[in-house]
């Protein structure tokens, strides 16, 4: 993120080089946007997350939210207790975010029929063009 | 797309087998977030695609709108001249996702500076646990 020197009249993330095309490729991840989503509402236990996020290894959890604890969008606590209990939670800037992911979210729900009739047209389309 | 029937009460992404999780899937890219983003304000040739994507293979460009006219959101039009002119607009569906999906370019571009400082921070934490 040293370049934005380079982007005196502010950031572009059509820019391959522009910092803000990095922070983009970061939220675009299916297990990033979830996360954020499924934070959004308070704060959640490891095991709590996992078994929201169907079907996310626990690799990719770890690995998700130490992302999002770098990239200051989810704080970390973990309480000094036997078992340690570690909590996850949205900071005031992944908060921000998550109105906004949250409603491509809903749109991806509220969508599924007419990508579902668009998908039908296409397979259609390509069988008349083999027939 | 064919397991809608198993959601009775509605589609929800955080479901893997639910197909609003595989249409928030195809939105969480990249490449396709840019390439409708690029197309909100008018039709593009696909040179003129190619060019304002900076770092866009034309193998991923090419893929990239396939699957956005399979689902709906892209529309192609070849011109009958020669050499043959193909340009791209988004579809009613396409424009009522892009103004989200430009809302998420407009906020990695606005808070570069929040994710730097986060990110200096995390490497300060580091620097102190291995110190």
């Amino acid at each position: 993120m040293d370049s934005e020197d380079c982007f005196p009249s502010g950031y572009d993330a059509f820019r391959r080089t522009c910092p803000s095309h990095a922070v983009l490729e970061t939220l675009a991840s299916k297990w990033v946007h979830l996360v954020i989503c499924a934070l959004r509402r308070g704060r959640l236990r490891n095991g709590e997350l996992a078994r929201k996020l169907e079907g996310i290894t626990p690799k990719m959890l770890t690995q998700t939210l130490r992302i999002l604890e770098r990239d200051g969008l989810v704080r970390r606590e973990v309480f000094p207790v036997i078992p340690p209990r570690v909590e996850y939670e949205l900071t005031e800037l992944g908060q921000n975010l998550a109105g906004l992911l949250n409603q491509i979210r809903a749109w991806s729900e509220q969508h599924v029929p007419d990508i579902k009739d668009a998908r039908a047209r296409a397979a259609e389309q390509q069988e008349d063009l083999d027939a």
